[in-house]
């Protein structure tokens, strides 16, 4: 069985966003597991401060090109995840990028503590966060796609199996 | 056009659940969310420490039973959404309660700084949050079901206006 | 002498935008020092979130228009007063205004932490920064225009006898 | 006099238990309590999210297998400690790992802030906590072994001279 | 079967002490516990501040006169706990008791940043702290006692069925 | 056409002050904003805690020397922007200096919480609060001057060019 | 045997001064201690914000009028402890008052966060630290008057004669 | 003039201790300020929980040995000023010792958080605060000594200077 939603020729299921390419480390994070779940996707630097308008009409077209998430990472005072999600309905997955003096206690306030009517899905700060929401896209992607499910919970069971076969340094 | 999800023949797909009866003032709102867009549902206390086989078992069902998403929230060490997306691959949605000492800073942090592979979409401390949460599960749903992302489009355009009558008290 | 910047007939030179008119209460504060110094301004609901599309035309037009500042105060994940920054070249005051289980935190830091290159002056949370905002903005008006200087000063002597004038309740 | 728990036929009297492979720098420290203590014990992965059904059965077993005390390591969204609790009616001891971005901070809150009536007793962050939590445990123990109570009092004694012993380098 | 540490001629076992009769709010719930389990204990106000001698005394003579753990609460720069556990070597249970404008925070890393040799086993901020540090202790003298084992378990058993029961107010 | 307020020839309009040459790494990115824009400026050590009587005479003189804003920057107890606030009425601009060991949350809130009366705009802890202190500065005195207006626009559209030429690292 | 510092007719001894009024309910608490050792002190309103000139001259003349100590207390960006302490080399000893939004935790950090070289002794946010600044100031003064020493003495006596009179409301 | 505290001969009137070795980079610095003074002083290893009956001790007998001040850091739940304060009358002065996982947080609040009627002077955390509470005891000492007043009033007229001649590396 194939998921319907894989393939080299299908367009962009999923959009990756980030503020500077500064923030790369991070996200790669995100794209890896799309490629290993083989979610079409997109990578792109779209500065919510610094090219505002690119990042309104990112947002504006999504849904008519075809993208059923954004994940967005963006760190300090990061209102890139929480912009998008006002200039579009679709979901909108956001990843505090850890700050240079605060570790990203401020982007993950600025990310989280969105008003109500418009939300956005937060992940933990760093690498973990953006791995994590690139799963939660596939976990939601998966809710219509008995492929992609059957593959998540396989991922799921190895992570499971490696962790049963940690051993310590004893 | 009427949306493939909705009507009261369904099943549920969105599990609600909470930790303690005192979540419900806050978890409410996730629910009046998911009544206003008519998505089948349903409301439980599932204790992560008071009634662990329980939450166990109800995550580990989940999926069979036909949820597509779970919505949940928890106060202080708010072990409950992260526990829960533990025990299944369906998308966890969690929802920081406000705590008695730390105003939910404590819950906020419990429940968004999961480890990588086991994700948590995380929202804001409170009512906010619950809403928020249960509008990121429409939105997710939405994405494959034409007149939901209608209704979705609508209620997102019905705030706008409501957002623009708002008068200053001069 | 009289301040070149005062009058009713002149239009706005002053934006006092807010996220929802629950921040009234706070920035009303603005709005009453921009009256002492007789500011010809404008007070606005502006929400980054709940109507972006406006938000980004309101700053878009604010040079064209005449503003020779904006105070933009906001809660939460407060991203009114940063984008309004994205979205112009004159210069933006931020407001954090206090937030129901933060006290603000989270509003101070998605106002001041803002990347190189789109500046917000932040102040004080609630109704002091609101105020010292509106005074900040009075203060660079005043740098061209002397009757305004003179007034300031005025301001501030008189403020220095009121605390002068303190009486401790013994 | 021998203490009545040593010696090495005995099964493990204390499971020593982490989140990851990547904890055992900080829970060795606890394990080295233990030995010196010559407390039969157990080291191991239990994952709380990665494995959360032998995670279950690790506490609901543990008290037929003898164990008379779990010691839980975890860092971040902490629930090892908590969940472990909840499935088990012995003592469970907490120790914060830190965590990469908030320092286990994240870790500390999520396993001290325990609602009523499911306790972890939680330790320091970090190494000095994994020591401090055998500590603890061996103090438990030696209630009801007086062997046990006299090689403990040796220790503090001990480490009071040491303490004594220190020098400064002037 | 009879717990044998129980029934009114047994001299105390627990020590319940605090550094203020205004703890006491706070600190009656861990006493509730040990009158529900019918643990022999006694309660009292030992500040290590204002009568640090009387302090040391307390801990230094508790092994001696049968205590088997100490609970101790205490507020702020919060010293009972940890000095009570530098002046013996029975186990201690520190309650961080909610503080005036730090809402405990305070209380709980003076409580549980215990240094390396010193261990204090801490619990949440406020009343659910109390009510666990008890509900430890009884978990611990349990292990050694199996009709307070089979108690505790009734306790745990009957917490769940509440749980539940618990009805959301829809 | 040239803005008004450039050229060798002018005495300094904007003041660049820190309260040790330690913050110099911090504060040069003001002065190169500074000089990129041609304003005319100073830079100096001015401690408000070791040379207060300084300190204070360069606030009251700077308005007669033609300063038309000060841009202060310092750590920990941060009293320098707040102090020559109190000290003159033209507008000062705060840099909240990374602290050695709360990392600037001690600099940012002394900075920022001013009282009512005498306001600071503060701007982001570090050299990214440094820069846009500057950046505030040009866009204030852009206001009443067109040429600067231009070349403003100019750096915020080049700014907005490179983050669109930014590649990810694939 | 009288203390040579106390008594009518002697000039004051201690200032306790505050950023305003409204600090009173705080401030009075030190008072009352001096007043209890009958230590000479005058308590006046100066603010470091709003009334600069006067907070230097009143640090400059503070030795030659004779005062061996200053209690300052000051909420929020709290200047006034540290610039005292800039402008006088008699010892100052400050109180964090509580701040509406942060409860004192910027008062606190913009306090004790000094730099090396200008020292403000600083005590617990709100009235425990007004108390503790006078203590600690006629802790300071006893160490070369008996008769106040003794007096201290009896003070810390009796406090603990009533802690140790503390019952339990049991 | 000589300040008739100085002198070798003299027995320690400042005494300096620390909870650990370790702690001896930040304390040192306190000790060269008091040698700059030329106060009679005494260091030492003194750990209130490794060795609590001797810090009782050590704090009972200061004022006999002729001791007019106690100069104490600690880290982490630093309770060594605290509870030096509490045994003994003459003025404690502390300094929070940066800490591994919290910076010294920790450390700072378990000092300045003190109840009523036991007072301990906090200072920075780290070298700066040790430095600065010796520089207090000097002031302290200064009070009563004309002798050291001039010396404390060359020191910060030095250190004035020093900051004067500060160059910025442009």
């Amino acid at each position: 069985m194939t998921s319907n939603l894989s393939g080299n020729n299908h367009s962009p299921l999923v959009g990756v966003i980030m503020g500077s390419s500064s923030d790369w480390d991070v996200m790669s994070e995100a794209v890896a597991i799309l490629e290993h779940f083989a979610i079409p996707h997109e990578a792109r630097v779209v500065s919510a401060h610094r090219m505002p308008s690119d990042m309104a009409q990112y947002a504006q077209t999504a849904n008519d090109r075809g993208l059923r998430a954004i994940i967005a990472g963006a760190g300090g005072a990061a209102h890139l995840p929480g912009m998008v999600a006002a200039f579009t309905h679709i979901p909108v997955f956001g990843v505090p990028v850890p700050s240079k003096h605060l570790q990203g206690q401020d982007s993950l306030l600025s990310i989280v503590q969105m008003p109500k009517g418009v939300p956005v899905a937060t992940f933990a700060i760093g690498t973990a966060g953006a791995a994590n929401a690139a799963l939660h896209v596939v976990a939601n992607l998966a809710t219509t796609d008995k492929a992609l499910a059957e593959k998540l919970i396989q991922y799921r069971t190895a992570q499971t199996e490696m962790a049963r076969a940690m051993r310590l340094e004893k």
